[in-house]
């Protein structure tokens, strides 16, 4: 029934019809490329695989699940500024093609059009589906600040570590889930399982995200493998590591955390070798495999058909299995 | 029967109710910091009073005047960071206080926190005020293109001009009175002419705010007068004076803007000297007394109770008057 092909053709289709070729040019057109840049439109899809668990008519969905990519793509362009980031997807980001100031206020212009969007829905749970999106919106904003406030702290521990990706990442693919859901028709226990199953896989993923940005292949990945390492980033690896670590393996992780101008292959090379020796790649393997178990358990328990079942089964798989 | 003073306690019980005493306070305290510098506050309270023409129960258009509020002080957050400016209302700006990536982030959390406050509106014209509510979200990011497109150009024509402070600060005062008076129940009629009414009123405060910006009072202007001037901002006064001048007083103009390191005083005081000469000065106060007489002319032939006009002409009236 549900097939993720055919999903994503109507994604696509959508996408090439939202009109952007208009004036002034320096608004829209960054979003016009950051639309064009692609990536997995996981939000959107999962949000009308939701959807199509209770309805047939998709396309009443369509209107949410572009609302809720255009608000993932207005996340990548601000983060990309506070993280003077440059390359994305393979591509030169918004802000290194043309300049933070444009990939604020165009990034300002995309919450709007994903409001927009939102409140084009046809639907009559539309306050449900906005209270959804609000709570998912500053979920995501809140994830950021955790995020920049572990910059300055060197004790993260690893509860604060989960929330923050749960804020970050997972609440905007369990919204999309449950706002696909909402629109499809079904009742308020369903909509919970399955923002629960969204949080569960949304951590599975962000974790697997960390692991492939130090244990990753650079081409399928979209951007330079060990970038985590080279800015210190508190990711569940290193917190792990530096949980585990004797106190030579401490030293040795404080070493190059320290260093000052490191040579880039060497620090990697090093750090993921006390990673492995620690056991935080273990450890973070372990993880990823312990939400997608939960949230497959979840998946499981719900009273609906097993075509839609297996549709996210063999997503996630798909996603969990990339790249490694 | 409506006074600025009521409406006003109104609005500043409204904005210390809201809750932002809560983590991560990297996010939140700047917000809090950004409400609590006070300004006018004249978007929610022209909400009320609009609302007020229709309905006496002005306490069901709070949430969206707060709203209003809420996204009037992010386009400042934003603004801040893009133009890099550090004071504003005689304080820090969020930007200079907390940083350029708060500043972004805060701002991002507060169009959020402008929606939800929009959709915890009560009222039967909620997809009605939400369409005009991303109208005018969408024209004020047009406008700060506009205004950005501005600087790199040296043909920008007075009508340019006039659509940019338009999209940039009229459609906000445009779409609070609208709003207003939607939930208080007018017709589509009385909305459009209300609508109108705070685009020609909102142009007069606008180019009254430039004119301030150059001949104004510091202390009352809330901050370094000839800011203008010295960024060789295209203001109306600046577009006029280029297009009135005589090829001599083109020469010193241009020989001012070209300088490189002038001396502040200097250059502002022979800037206005030539503001005045080429009569760009009284062609900017002709245009906000246009501006002004037509805005009065529409309230004028509104079919509404004397007391309401009399609110709006006395609230003009004090806003053009002060700091004169």
């Amino acid at each position: 029934m549900l097939s993720v092909k055919a999903i994503s053709d109507v994604i696509d289709a959508e996408i090439s019809k939202i009109q952007l070729d208009k004036e002034p040019k320096g608004l829209y057109e960054p979003i016009s490329y950051s639309l064009s840049l692609g990536g997995k439109r996981m939000r959107p899809l999962l949000c009308l695989a939701s959807c199509a668990i209770f309805s047939d008519d998709i396309q009443r969905a369509v209107p949410s699940a572009m609302a809720l990519e255009m608000f993932h793509n207005f996340t990548l362009l601000h983060d990309d500024v506070m993280d003077n980031a440059s390359i994305r997807r393979n591509k030169p980001t918004v802000a290194a093609k043309y300049g933070a100031n444009t990939a604020i206020l165009s990034g300002d212009e995309m919450i709007i059009e994903a409001y927009r969007l939102l409140a084009s829905t046809d639907t009559p749970f539309f306050s449900l589906i906005m209270d959804t999106f609000n709570e998912m919106a500053t979920g995501v904003c809140e994830g950021q600040q955790y995020d920049m406030d572990f910059e300055t702290r060197n004790n993260v521990t690893v509860e604060e570590y989960m929330e923050m990706i749960r804020l970050k990442t997972s609440v905007l693919v369990a919204a999309a889930m449950k706002i696909g859901a909402i629109i499809g028709g079904c009742t308020g226990e369903e909509a919970k399982a399955l923002y629960d199953y969204g949080i569960n896989i949304g951590l599975s993923f962000q974790l697997q995200d960390d692991l492939l940005d130090t244990y990753g292949n650079e081409a399928t990945f979209g951007k330079a493998i060990g970038g985590d390492i080279m800015e210190n980033k508190k990711t569940y690896l290193l917190i792990t590591a530096l949980r585990n670590a004797d106190p030579m393996q401490k030293k040795e992780l404080m070493r190059w955390l320290e260093m000052e101008n490191p040579d880039r292959q060497q620090k990697i090379d090093a750090v993921r070798a006390i990673y492995d020796a620690t056991g935080a790649r273990r450890a973070a393997e372990m993880k990823i495999e312990e939400y997608y178990v939960r949230a497959n358990a979840i998946m499981k328990r719900m009273d609906i058909i097993a075509d839609a079942k297996r549709f996210f089964f063999d997503f996630s798989d798909n996603m969990l299995k990339r790249n490694r």
